[in-house]
């Protein structure tokens, strides 16, 4: 597979040979059928660069499948591995960051970018290649800047410390994952000295995830929703709860898992290209576009959180099973962003999975499903009790309203983090601190406080990720609202179990795209307007103005 | 991890050194001691020798986890892979073998191994580390007469076939197959010519899985194993044979994996470092000492093959957790030889777990989980029926006397395919004679002839691997049979359901010397005596003496 040495060939000027060609009058077909010619001298001067797009693509697919293999060690480890196997998965996971990272700091790939660029200028802004050689050469000068010795730490911390997670959150011990949650902050820092200077430590953290987007930023955006949430919260809090009993009582595991498998394939959930298994922590797992797999959780007794976690990771399943193969196994092949895959996840399990028009149609089917448990419950009272807004210790079982106040309380948490202004063994102190003061409850241990998820056991960097939850609810509801601008009879289409229209709108404007388009581009194309709070809260006026009391809009 | 320079530094002369030291009366603490002071100038000729040996392990041990990364891909690809992911699953399959060629012929490793051979000449020659060398040697010089391409193209053609193979044994389409196969006997004389001249093209295969042992040899052995086995089933095939109705019913799918689980784990099979799920054709796959799973196929029309299959990989998985820690990750880790490999699974499946001693003790355990099927049925004629003899199709249910007589066949096909007497199109019809003449019985359709298991179908050869089936029934009885000389107590055991004695007595004499020793060293070792067939034959007489009226032995 070895190229040719580069030559100096400028496919601007090749490009605007194909342009002429075009005025010319030619067909699309006669230039396929000039192609398909002997080379005529202009195809000999193309050939070297078509060749490196062809070794761009063949590198790049590589690094693509290592990612994958890796992957699937993460997805056996999450779920079936037997014990003994933690000590070489991590080692093996390790291994194959460093291949991986090997291959993308690669000078010959920044070579082949470098020659790459006048031909991508040449090309259409909009057009697959220009993009790909653009995101490419951007996720190499990123890359470049990380150490092989770094990436394989930060890997090998990361799963020792996911192993070490799953059984101090069981046992209630904090102080066995302070050394790995202090390593994870060092590297985090470390992270981020690569890019320096930065303004905030939090920014080169903050840019993986949402491309461009700043510390500043977000703590303006934040600053703002806080503003309109806490009315909303303080005067729901004040009303006398509805009753979430329905809820509870002896819900077995395999009718769970069967009625949530029904409505994730319902959404459009490809079970021929993916699957759904029980871990700990819910989670979508992708090895090619064809094998996406999701798992959910699972508590025998109570309803909802298996099935609204498998709502949600099939919404981010749904999405990347509907990027163009155009794509795959290059870095346009998967979502924009995170904030925007968690717009897709929020969407699917809240604004549909949580809506009366879902529950008009799929609540007669849970019925039947678990007849003993809902036979006597109305759809009100059903509907009522899954869109229950109360103060709680769960990020994850928090209702829409409240959510979005444990996601600013982590990102405070994170930068207190990283600058140093809060230690790791006061963190515990620190939650409860916090918890009382935002969301007025306060967990008894740190099984249900701290260490209540993985992110910060289980992720090579802390920091600079759970700003995405919030972007993703209120993404949710501007694009969910533009797609029913587009066609209205979206929620009636939803009261008859039907989804195509919306998943329709959503991968012409979104999911075919992939990475193609930044957050910055992809929104205003998709919701006709930028990123902004109004849709959200919009949509929790409407939604719980209906269920409470609420203050003036 | 670069290592300095190489230093021509004999070790035959330092391991003297060490040897004087000891006579001179130095405690082991004493050389420990002066090892932790500052290096002496011995300690620093030492030094580079120590360095490259840590460098050759370090090298083996990414040689070793690309393997096992290209397990678990090949494990999950077989378990809960979806079908979408079957194309991206080969290209990463082919990718991992790539990189682990790539390393395996890698020059680096082979001067590393010159220059270390001085070393291990020094070292006693039962050491792990002298072994350790020699074999990693072997190893490496068989490896750099492959060629990259030949082992991509391996890869890529065994997991195109195995997924294949999985929809054309159901729809009894040979034709569909035909292609795979053809390409598998061209890339197994391929993979001979790598290693002409050769007396028989199917000797290198065969020295892959027996080291050293010949075509000419594997037909002598035959030969004899042919004149004796013939007359017992002759004779057995003319007597009214048992009844196994017993056996046919409804087993239910959890029922069985739960029993089957129950005896592996008494077996000693160590379920946390291990487990046990369902496949088309059962294995035991290894990701490192303390991950090593199996698989078990499921009938729920029938009793036996569920468990029978178990207690077998399990016998190569109990193989494989009890090789010595020391030599993991290294090609000493893991098993002797094939043959020496499918003596465990064979004595685990069939010298014990078809004995009446082993079911004395699990019959009324297996009449407690299955009341309805087996209540009014009384051990004696359940024994029979698990030991029932007859001409049968599929070679993975056939008893112990005629197992034989379907590998003998296989074998021969093989090397006719492989000298090219035979095509692969005439290959059902080739079957179906040779079926006909050697058991008596021919399949009507190919999903019970030539497509019945995978061998062909998902292995990147063919050729060179069913000899070693053969081969373990021989030893199992050869080895069970030196167990019991040592600790005649074993059967009165096993009837209690306790295996621990001949599992220490296996562990001690086989298990933990992984691939330490060659078959040809290991056999007279354990069993006092070379390989024979007359401990097996003594053996069936034994057995089925008891059972059927048989010639004189």
């Amino acid at each position: 597979m070895d190229l040719s040495p580069p030559q100096t060939v400028y496919m601007k000027k090749l490009n605007k040979t194909k342009v002429s060609k075009k005025k010319a009058g030619k067909t699309k077909a006669d230039v396929g059928a000039a192609k398909a010619r002997a080379p005529t001298s202009k195809a000999r001067n193309r050939q070297p660069l078509e060749a490196k797009l062809v070794e761009l693509k063949r590198r790049l697919l590589e690094i693509s499948d290592l990612e994958a293999v890796d992957s699937v060690l993460g997805w056996d480890h999450a779920t079936y591995m037997p014990k003994g196997g933690a000590a070489a998965r991590s080692r093996q996971g390790a291994m194959l960051s460093r291949l991986r990272h090997e291959r993308s700091v690669d000078p010959a790939l920044g070579k082949l970018l470098d020659d790459l660029m006048p031909y991508s200028e040449g090309l259409a802004d909009g057009s697959d290649e220009a993009r790909l050689i653009r995101v490419a050469r951007r996720d190499f000068e990123k890359a470049i800047k990380l150490t092989a010795d770094y990436v394989a730490r930060a890997s090998a911390n990361s799963s020792a410390s996911y192993d070490a997670w799953t059984r101090a959150r069981p046992a209630n011990d904090f102080a066995a994952m302070q050394p790995f949650l202090e390593k994870a902050i060092d590297l985090s820092r470390e992270y981020a000295s690569f890019f320096s200077p930065y303004e905030h430590i939090a920014d080169p953290l903050i840019d993986s995830a949402e491309e461009g987007m700043t510390t500043e930023e977000v703590r303006t955006l934040f600053a703002g929703l806080k503003r309109e949430l806490r009315p909303i919260v303080r005067a729901i809090c004040g009303q006398p709860p509805p009753s979430d009993a329905c809820l509870r009582g002896s819900f077995d595991e395999s009718s769970q898992l069967a009625f949530s498998l029904s409505v994730v394939k319902r959404f459009g959930y490809d079970l021929d290209r993916g699957r759904l298994d029980k871990t700990h922590h819910p989670f979508c797992s992708k090895f090619c576009l064809g094998d996406i797999r999701i798992t959910t959780r699972v508590n025998e007794r109570q309803f909802g959180s298996t099935l609204f976690a498998a709502m949600h990771e099939a919404g981010h399943a749904i999405y990347e099973q509907s990027i163009a193969p155009a794509l795959e196994g290059t870095p346009l092949g998967t979502g924009a962003s995170w904030g925007v895959h968690e717009s897709q996840s929020r969407l699917w399990e809240n604004v549909v999975g949580r809506s009366r028009p879902f529950w008009e149609h799929f609540y007669p089917v849970l019925q039947d499903r678990f007849p003993d448990q809902f036979r006597k419950v109305g759809l009100d009272t059903f509907y009522r009790a899954i869109n229950k807004v109360k103060r709680s210790l769960i990020r994850t079982d928090a209702d829409e309203v409240t959510y979005n106040l444990h996601i600013m309380m982590r990102f405070d948490l994170e930068l207190d983090l990283l600058e140093g202004r809060l230690r790791v063994k006061d963190l515990p102190e620190a939650w409860r601190a916090r918890m009382e003061a935002d969301l007025g409850v306060a967990p008894v241990d740190d099984s249900d406080g701290c260490l209540q998820d993985v992110h910060w056991y289980g992720a090579s960097t802390v920091g600079g990720g759970f700003q995405s939850y919030t972007i993703g609810n209120l993404l949710s509801a501007q694009f969910y609202g533009a797609a029913i601008k587009a066609h209205p009879d979206i929620p009636s289409e939803i009261a008859k179990g039907e989804f195509g229209t919306l998943r329709a709108w959503l991968c012409n404007h979104i999911y075919q795209h992939g990475r193609k388009f930044a957050p910055g581009e992809l929104v205003p194309q998709a919701a006709d307007a930028p990123m902004s709070i109004a849709p959200y809260m919009d949509y929790l006026h409407a939604k719980y103005g209906e269920l409470y009391s609420l203050p003036q809009h």
